[in-house]
């Protein structure tokens, strides 16, 4: 297939950077990644600096000749480290919970290095059809239906952001109705295209209320309902199923966000929150967040494939082929599609159904013991029922205290949490989720709060 | 900062994937990249496969034990690989050849590693603040005006979506006028948006028509005006200067998509194709097309950075910070942002100014190469002014024998070129742009195209 009779190949100082030696450079960033994560429990947690505090260290303008990789590598270790928010600490327990495993951080690489842009199934197969597979495979480790389409987005943001533009393509209508729970970008989603939000109100337990989205889908405009499995704030689970039964009988697209929590179905006993899902139109999970990927990794489901391929293909002639084989971009914004499938596909191999159960369950033991030591202490409640592995929870005491606390802890560096407000007061979060984070780590959590609040 | 005197760090067992040594499979990884970079010119540039070959030669469904990375590795190799279109290899001349150079590879390795998840300022100071300098010293290299506000998005299609959104707010209008040229995604976001697309048409020269302009935005309802430098099928390059004008005077966002093209004014002698650009609301440019940084990368500025804010900012109460610095999800769809200036930066530094005008020009001068060959040669033309490294030609013959002569080329796996149609006719298109590619290269892709053209 080579032509290398005919055309001797260029000559090798003609490859690539002059002078890089890709081998020794690359032993050094791998070197240098290794003892990162071997030091993940010495950094503070949270970054510890002041805003603009990084970008004054470095120069100003971009150097007029090219400087070797190893400034870089020492730039990152000096300069940037201390502005990062070790997210891959085992102390990180904001947010949610996340972990850039090893198989993934590797595949990264290679995806760099193989740099598909699959916008059409002929600019790269591999990454078409992978992608696909593993979409697969991730739905029988959840145990979603047999047959959904399924497909790889950067975030939630954007999942959800596809989904409401294939509702609205669908339905005609105008409106988007989800709870005061829900994520965000849910709100923003819908601000960005044009449909108005509707949020409405939760329960006491933090779930959509079925009378609301009932009202709601009377007025006959809306045309999708957000149903959240696991929210942010609380990881309540809203009524799918009966929010399902209300989006058929009024002809609404229902679009289920399990962003965090549908990791948790790889384990049969969390199954439980995932009744109703298998009739929602569809489903974001991100593995970016519980399934121990690098962001950015979303995985997109639907049982209405033809809706998305009709609201978002648009083929130019520049890239009309004769290729009977389908291209993703037809099911989302972006066209541009770089080879994410590859780290996911790392991940579930290296860890396999049984490496992934173990972690979601150790995770969800360790948030158990720790919503164990907050009831079990005087002068500290928990503030809403805990279904996987977030606690949250407050000292009894007034709002600003508890913002003090938190500030406290977090500036302490050897933690790092976070809040919201449920009921109208604010509640700290500990999301447990790194595949790294050890009983121990979580005992220091509670020794770390503990002294913050007498302090 | 670390408390490991009285918490005695978790045993090593309890780290990562257990039995993963990750010094040992990184070196294998860099050894396989390392390998591929050697190999680019020994692969059938497209991909040889059929439509769900790669899929069938995959497990149907996923492991239940974890299995070592080096089945990944050795199934990237075998089963992979012959899926894979070689975007890498310096004989790549479809759509805008791109590269991953070596230092942007590793710097995705190390991102990977790092994991940061810059929401807002304080889930990632280095990220966020390495982003802003980034974009700065990008405007510096291209000579964009002082004070601009740059952030990172994906692909051009989400920079022109977020554009879109910001115009759309700050006018309250409802179309987006652009010409029959524009990228295929400036009609794809309208339409995401529930925008009016409103298609105008082109010169003799491939260039939007101001008069055509003047026209629509007389009308009154569109938000925005996309003009494009260097457009996909023709790299022409629309008036921007007169469109500004237009813009200015009828109340229109005017944004510039030049995401190929844009890298060319790291050159002097390029910038004749940025006036009016300056006066741009928004200007869209690629740095995974031309500035040798692995997808996905696409640079964003603005010089409105508060209309962007006020269209996208959305803070619920687990976000709130009482830090005083700026969120770069603020500025466009996605909340969850990857580091990936880490790469922008660590190519910058590496090429430096000379390091990306010296590719820039070589390109450039091997398109201009190519162009001078096809015009020599009896029964073939060129078929639009060549303004940057894209050559647009044809053989003297029907549209059917040129489609025929493609897939005969591309097929061969030496070279892959892509096509387009320009004045009603099929245009073959040769784009230079891989910095790995030589003279050599570029004269067998010639060859190769008489032999074919002759079979």
């Amino acid at each position: 297939m080579t032509c290398e009779g005919e055309h001797p190949p260029a000559p090798r100082s003609s490859e690539g950077l002059p002078g890089f030696d890709f081998r020794a450079e690359g032993a050094a960033a791998i070197e240098w990644v290794a003892r990162y994560l071997e030091r993940l429990r010495e950094f503070p947690v949270l970054a510890q600096v002041e805003p603009g505090q990084i970008r004054a260290a470095l120069p100003a303008s971009p150097p007029e000749r090219g400087e070797p990789f190893s400034d870089v590598l020492r730039d990152l270790e000096a300069v940037l480290l201390p502005g990062v928010t070790h997210w891959q600490s085992p102390r990180f327990f904001s947010y949610f919970a996340v972990t850039a495993s090893e198989p993934g951080i590797l595949a990264e690489l290679l995806a760099a290095a193989l740099n598909q842009v699959s916008f059409i199934w002929r600019s790269s197969p591999a990454s078409t059809e992978l992608e696909l597979l593993t979409l697969d495979w991730l739905a029988q480790l959840l145990g979603l239906p047999d047959g959904w389409h399924g497909h790889i987005e950067d975030t939630a943001s954007t999942s959800t952001l596809a989904a409401l533009i294939a509702a609205r393509h669908v339905t005609g209508r105008s409106a988007v109705a989800f709870s005061e729970h829900a994520h965000s970008s849910v709100e923003k989603d819908a601000r960005m295209l044009g449909l108005e939000p509707r949020k409405l109100a939760a329960d006491e337990e933090f779930r959509l209320q079925t009378d609301a989205v009932e009202r709601e889908l009377a007025r006959g405009d809306v045309a999708a309902v957000v149903a959240t499995v696991g929210t942010t704030s609380a990881t309540s689970v809203d009524p799918v199923a009966e929010i399902a039964d209300l989006c058929e009988r009024h002809g609404a697209w229902l679009h289920v966000d399990a962003a965090y929590a549908g990791a948790s179905w790889v384990c049969p006993e969390f199954r439980w929150s995932q009744a109703g899902v298998e009739r929602a139109d569809s489903l974001v999970v991100n593995p970016h967040k519980w399934i121990f990927t690098p962001v950015d990794c979303s995985a997109l489901w639907t049982r209405k494939p033809a809706a998305f391929r009709e609201a978002f293909t648009l083929v130019p002639e520049y890239l009309r082929t004769t290729d009977e084989a389908e291209s993703l971009s037809d099911y989302g914004p972006a066209l541009g599609r770089r080879f994410r499938a590859l780290k996911l596909w790392a991940v579930l191999r290296c860890f396999g159904r049984e490496g992934l159960q173990e972690r979601v369950r150790e995770a969800v033991r360790l948030a158990e013991l720790f919503e164990g030591w907050v009831r079990a202490e005087p002068g500290w409640e928990v503030s809403a029922p805990r279904h996987f592995s977030l606690v949250c929870f407050r000292r009894e005491a007034s709002d600003e205290e508890n913002l003090a606390l938190l500030e406290r802890v977090n500036r302490s560096g050897e933690i790092f949490i976070s809040h919201t407000k449920l009921a109208g007061r604010v509640v700290l979060r500990l999301a447990v989720g790194n595949a790294r984070t050890t009983e121990e780590d979580v005992r220091l959590a509670w020794d770390v709060l503990r002294r913050e609040a007498e302090g």
